[in-house]
């Protein structure tokens, strides 16, 4: 027999780390919940036509897909040598929950109410290498507003954003772009096909220095002419709005980027009345996720945490315009943000953030002295347990220090031990396994005594 | 374009359904926890060397395999048309939460506090036919305690069973039986490979009478003389301690079967302690369940509330001695129980037994004026929220009518009519969705009305 493994690139929860990924979810469903988000779930498997082409040639490349149950092996010698995917296979594995969620909102249209604001929390799947961070199975949790084009969605979601990780104490810094203001330099340099690498090389200014960035640039074909127009921009500074007056000047002339200048001011003013004191928000033209995707705003959000060094993304998102056109329903405006988990949880565990959860695991185990204590034990746990008390009886009466050992694994703080004299008697000796301390209980006051004290 | 769909047998759950699941799986959840079990969770994905020859020829024939990625195409080239199922797949979906769990304790087994409490809430996928109320992606919620063969764990779920079935409002019935029993019956009519038929038949008593139950077993073989014996077993009725009394005298030379009995007496002992003028359970020797599987206890439990036809099974389980031997780990006893929260799901709906979501879903509505006045009821919906009061601002300055009509769709209780005077005033007309009427609430009360008026 060989040792048993699980497949490369997934992993098993223990109960501490299940524990620390649900505070994680708790708090962010919680915060979506208060905004008017409702859940909801949709199939592990998709249709590969619903799946395919929605997420380039690497999302291709990447899908698992499901084997067709029944009569495989004979497809494959009926066609021979030139059998393709499609004949092996129909379904594929959820890859994200963007798409999914727009097949569900055209398949629903006439129950949904729109605006449609929705929030989806389920594991995808990518067949991508896996490292430090990267699994192949993994959660994201999402909410999409969907039917409404007003700002006002942004800053719903920018407010989420700030209420998950202060509820989380996590540190975070969120950056703002719009595609519209990148649509408008690059109709300003007349380059529009230039406009990744534009944002790349303006990226490492810090790094590099003008002089390289102006290299860089020039070594992607950019004309000097471009460059020079380009300058303000490279060496955008300042405030938010000290950014967006420089941006104005050098996208006079377009009528778009004007536009996204403007939806930027106004979900920068809008989120400023609810967040005067903060400084939450950078506007950061680099920011460029998703570019083909998005058409209005684009938001990311990294850690930035002074006790851990992760200053990944934890959360990232923006406005598409034509979402569910892909499935019959033009013309819908959503906009989005999704909140990396597994990013999430590798902050807070090197911050050291998550609380103490002794007190939603097991606070009381009753020592097994035998059969008759067993049973008496039994029904004290009974009424321990319908007062909230998260009880357990040791199953087995076996040696003291081996029940004692398990009450030390499992972290329990009290244990109970109810020998015949404590049966005639009604009084339970209680003792702190933190402290050590062996306190004398009546039986009717052991579910209070224990809410009452902490270990 | 093609009409998007999912694939047979699976399901989109909406915010109605999923609050109606949540409900269940949070009440079972609740309930694990207070008997001390923890959650883990295991991966979607296993290696078919974990899941293959476990659930005999049905489980895989109907287990769902992933496509290899890379180059499956030019690997069915190279081996030509003898190409073998597992040239293409080398990973399956979780048919069952058992397997995978066997498989994390034995990997895990110097981490784990034995015995292990552990509860499992996840999704599992068999490619059966689908129809009414089976799917091919379907939840399993199970809770098993590993490492211990003492009877108390028996109890303890029996008690979970009652504390779920409770919480949950559902009438029910719990059938027991005992694996050893079945042996001895097998035992003293010399026919240990007939068990199956014996049950099947024994279980058509009320419907066909005692004449064709006979007949039935003689088609099956049973000589004249295992009929004539197992005529008592046939007819067994009355009370519990009825049916064990007259099995301890049909299997009295059977030392398994009297071991079974003694088992399911203990049982049945422990359990009236606590709740003593209970009748939830009852011995039923036709229950055969995962014969080859169980060992000892067998539990199922089914639907029995006078609101719903519904009589499936919603719950079932019982002891298996063995479950890591066959990842190399042997004599570790176990036993557990599973939770159909579909079928409970059914049951629920049908007898009108879902409580009132109203709470966990929005409770105001902002209705949009206009910038100004929506600006002013971003803040005030920011009190609201950090008040605990799930609240949404209409994010349009649409159609009065547009807006209510949101809001009725979406079941929100109170809507906020803010306009100019009240932005002057501080007074906030709200409108009650149910009654229709309309309340002025000082800006600083607001959630608390809310809180305190029902709809």
């Amino acid at each position: 027999m060989s040792k048993p493994a699980i497949p490369r690139g997934t992993r098993d929860f223990s109960p501490e780390q299940m524990r620390r990924r649900n505070y994680i979810f708790d708090t962010i469903r919680s915060v979506f919940a208060r905004y008017g988000f409702e859940q909801i779930e949709t199939p592990t498997m998709e249709n590969l036509s619903t799946l395919e082409g929605k997420y380039g040639e690497e999302g291709d490349k990447l899908m698992y897909r499901i084997l067709n149950s029944g009569r495989v092996l004979d497809k494959i010698k009926e066609v021979g040598p030139n059998v393709k995917i499609s004949d092996l296979t129909e379904k594929g594995l959820r890859y994200d929950l963007t798409v999914p969620f727009a097949r569900f909102v055209v398949m629903n249209q006439n129950d949904i109410a729109f605006p449609f604001r929705r929030y989806q929390i389920q594991p995808v799947w990518r067949a991508d290498n896996p490292q430090k961070g990267r699994y192949r199975e993994f959660y994201q949790c999402d909410a999409d507003v969907i039917g409404s084009d007003s700002l006002l969605n942004e800053v719903d979601l920018l407010s989420i954003i700030v209420d998950v990780f202060k509820l989380l104490n996590v540190g975070f810094k969120i950056k703002l772009n719009n595609r519209k203001i990148l649509a408008g330099i690059a109709e300003v340099i007349g380059a529009p096909e230039k406009i990744i690498d534009i944002t790349v090389a303006i990226d490492k200014l810090d790094k590099i220095g003008l002089d390289k960035v102006k290299e860089e640039l020039r070594s992607k074909d950019l004309s000097d002419a471009a460059i020079l127009k380009l300058e303000p921009i490279i060496l955008l500074s300042g405030s938010n709005e000290q950014k967006l007056a420089t941006l104005s000047d050098v996208l006079k002339s377009s009528e778009i980027g004007l536009k996204g200048i403007e939806e930027t001011r106004s979900i920068l003013s809008s989120f400023a009345l609810l967040f005067p004191q903060a400084d939450h928000v950078e506007v950061d033209i680099t920011l460029a996720r998703g570019l083909n995707y998005y058409t209005g705003a684009i938001i990311e959000v990294k850690a930035n945490d002074p006790r851990s060094k992760f200053t990944s993304s934890i959360c990232g998102g923006g406005r598409y315009d034509d979402l569910t056109g892909i499935f019959g329903l033009p013309n819908v405006s959503g906009v989005g943000i999704s909140f990396g988990a597994d990013r999430i949880y590798d902050v807070l565990e090197e911050a050291g953030g998550f609380p103490d959860f002794s007190t939603v695991s097991t606070r009381l185990l009753f020592v097994n002295f035998g059969e008759q204590e067993a049973a008496y034990c039994l029904n004290l746990a009974r009424t321990m347990r319908n007062d909230g008390v998260f009880t357990e009886v040791y199953p087995d009466s076996a040696k003291m220090k081996k029940q004692m050992t398990y009450a030390d694994k499992k972290k329990i703080p009290f244990v109970a031990l109810v020998g015949s004299n404590e049966m005639t008697s009604g009084m339970i000796s209680v003792k702190n396994m933190t402290s050590g301390e062996q306190h004398q209980v009546p039986a009717g006051e052991l579910s209070s005594f224990i809410k009452n004290h902490n270990s």
